[in-house]
């Protein structure tokens, strides 16, 4: 009987090692996902309404954007001259794929993908993808605003 | 002797109020800085002499590296490949400058700039500047690791 009992409890064993390794296996959500997926939400259909105000209040005030080809913005009003500016450039169609979002403390840093759309005034439209990380900083209060912006290109750019 | 008193209490109050302002104004070492730093130098350290096997050391197991012109590499052999490829290209005498460092938990995030000098086989060296973003991940043990690093171009491209 006692034998029985000691060869029952080894044979479970396996089973239960096998279940802990497929739980820890399994994606795990990071906490800031949902928020850094809204405001992300947030932040394209702001944008590609044009309501550009919106879209620089997602900011934290001591955000730094580093767009390509130029030196860092900083501060809200600065970053909302550049959204605007690139908006008139044509821009239009943005959409984020988040593919991982890792916090700690109040960070959170997102790895994604942007799609975007560029017409520019009586030119053809072309579609165009860059690659980012955006930093977002849990503010007093618990806001989650964006604190670094940056982002550059996929393909080698036309000779 | 009353009303002197409160008389007293108040004439102090804004002294105290502009000491505090001071105080909060003062430049505060973010506590992740000396780490940064320091992993800074050892990268530009590594990388100059050719040893990029160390330079590929200090990327975490998980890191994503965002080169401009090209998707993303992750992990740290292939990391190892891309920044092999780019001091066989011809990159030299890279420099980095540490503009900002914000640390919450186990996460650091480094803005700053990238000075190096690119001399292709046969060809006349160019000074170039970069910006960047650096997000490091302490692990456990306590080590600061490069988790997430992009960066790109300062001035407009020649056309």
């Amino acid at each position: 009987m006692r034998r029985n009992r000691v060869h029952s409890f080894l044979a479970a064993l396996p089973l239960v090692l096998l279940n802990s390794a497929s739980f820890a296996e399994a994606p795990k959500a990071d906490p800031a996902r949902a928020p850094v997926e809204k405001h992300g939400a947030a932040f394209t259909d702001a944008f590609n309404r044009g309501d550009i105000a919106a879209v620089a209040a997602l900011y934290s005030d001591d955000a730094l954007v580093f767009p390509p080809d130029g030196d860092m913005v900083q501060g809200r009003s600065a970053i909302e001259a550049l959204w605007k500016g690139t908006r008139d450039a044509g821009m239009k169609d943005l959409a984020f794929t988040v593919l991982d979002v890792h916090s700690s403390g109040n960070l959170a840093v997102e790895a994604g993908k942007a799609d975007f759309k560029m017409q520019p005034a009586n030119q053809a439209e072309s579609s165009q993808t860059v690659k980012y990380v955006v930093v977002w900083k849990r503010e007093k209060g618990g806001a989650w605003k964006v604190f670094r912006d940056i982002w550059n290109s996929m393909a080698p750019a036309p000779k």
